[in-house]
């Protein structure tokens, strides 16, 4: 089986470089050849790589020679980046994504739909949410990035209803906790404060105390990617959320604190910025029992959670994968 | 004012430019030059024809220079065509129009929002539909038309959340009575069905006779693009489905019947296609309050319904139109 990763170089493609390679298969079937793109890449042992712009008729054509059986498309403009120049987000999170569909569709063997695991993001829900938040919630993006997301899961999905693809759309929350670097995300935050707690740093919240957001860990994060590749999705929608923990920034400092034995209650300074609290923290109940039925999951418990994304040795991570673990 | 029309020589194009032409103004505000643009067209009075493709760039240029305070985005690949030939639905559908919003965007002075009032379509909802369709019901295209259309709701909502655009998306039923020739589109059996009893002609009609669908006059649709580019639309949404009659076909074949005095019963043969009887022949009850209390109104009754299609001297014709005669 060949597998295509695009923005591998990013903070989750990263990751799921490395589930894949561990685990050398998606759902049963051997990894034959697994091929990294992003601007620039690390060479890695078992891993083809292609440095160049999505958005080029050169890497098309290069994806297209390749004819990939599964693509993990994770390469985009992020939140705060795009909202900074829409007509760059324009480029790559909607014109380059959907000549990356067309490129899969023409390049696929006839009657070999290829599978397309699509990394949309919970910005696709508008502000404030209802809560809870439902598959029937309706979706009103307040921002550029959210728009031009949903725009590419109704085309991925009219792309899979036409039988040229074999699209999956999974909604991504904040993931945690990205390296410290700009990263053009608004929901930074949530990886900074782990980051300054862990090191016993002061830290300057954007959000108060009992803003609640969705959180996941990179590594359950990926797990997840890797999982819709290979799970039955059905019929019907072709877009989920991934179940989250809905967490307080108080219950997450708490748990830091009792990991990293630091006093995470002074350490911490509570300034609200109203834009950032409108959109990150205000995240209501999440129904999230379709996608759980389809066997994608949180990160269990805000240890759990803590543990994986500050990569402290939490059991899931020394093996490949089993189930769940 | 300057009002430009894209898609101005198609069927709904031509009763728009009628209907601007005879009122003179938008909402009270004169039109100072109405310029319409399409692939060909017709010299006409008191209009400026620019013809060509909208996704040329000249024809970008040209709509720049002319900075529109108004503009009705009406051109389409239409739905039948735009399955048969998805490519052309995009660079049409989708492409070009997210270029004419962000030239529209680019060439209005600062400050002064064009207001673009975006012909969409009820093919933005699935099938089959839930009874009744409200603000609600999820959002799922059955065809490639409704995805792009869709898509660029969307996208216009987000263009007027930025403040560059002051967009009203309105979902167009199937709108009767189209000429004759092939229209590319799957609802033209509407249209078709009306010519044929007016010429007390037999009609093979490809749903069954009571296949209900949602009907509107040309005329009465021009007059709701109209009034969307003056209404006051309010914060929320921006984009609803105009009010609609909800007929069956036996009804419609009915009333034709009486104004035209022949035996419809005996003209049409009925023949459902299970495809046209799947999407045109299960049309709900459309909860149209929202859009009912921002002024937009359906044809009343279906003699008006059919006056107005046939042009058959409904007296809402003859003088420029008072508010909803």
């Amino acid at each position: 089986m060949k597998v295509l990763v695009t923005g591998a170089g990013g903070f989750i493609g990263a990751h799921l470089l490395g589930l894949l390679r561990s685990q050398g298969a998606i759902g049963g079937r051997a990894i034959d050849s697994l091929v990294a793109l992003d601007h620039r890449l690390d060479s890695m042992a078992g891993v083809i790589t292609l440095e160049g712009d999505l958005a080029c008729r050169d890497i098309q054509r290069r994806i297209a020679q390749l004819a990939p059986d599964v693509c993990f498309h994770l390469a985009a403009v992020p939140g705060g980046a795009a909202e900074a120049d829409p007509l760059l987000s324009r480029r790559i999170n909607l014109d380059a994504t959907l000549d990356l569909f067309q490129t899969l569709a023409d390049a696929a063997p006839r009657g070999r739909a290829p599978v397309v695991v699509y990394a949309s993001t919970i910005a696709v829900y508008g502000s404030p949410l209802p809560d809870p938040v439902t598959p029937a919630t309706p979706l009103r993006p307040p921002m550029v990035y959210g728009a031009h997301k949903l725009a590419c899961e109704i085309l991925l999905t009219d792309f899979t209803r036409r039988g040229l693809l074999d699209g999956r759309s999974l909604r991504l929350p904040g993931i945690v906790a990205r390296p410290r670097a700009p990263s053009g995300l608004v929901s930074a935050f949530m990886s900074d404060l782990m980051h300054a707690l862990a090191a016993g740093e002061p830290f300057t919240c954007p959000v108060s105390a009992d803003a609640t957001a969705w959180w996941m860990s990179a590594r359950r994060c990926v797990q997840n990617l890797a999982h819709a590749a290979s799970m039955d999705p059905g019929n019907a929608e072709r877009a989920w959320p991934l179940p989250v923990l809905r967490l307080s920034i108080s219950q997450v400092v708490h748990t830091l604190s009792r990991i990293h034995a630091v006093h995470g209650e002074r350490l911490v300074r509570y300034s609200p910025q109203r834009s950032v609290e409108a959109v990150f923290g205000r995240y209501p109940v999440l129904d999230d029992r379709v996608s759980r039925a389809l066997g994608l999951r949180d990160d269990g418990t805000p240890e759990a959670l803590v543990r994986r994304a500050l990569d402290l040795g939490y059991r899931d991570q020394a093996a490949p994968e089993p189930a769940w673990a």
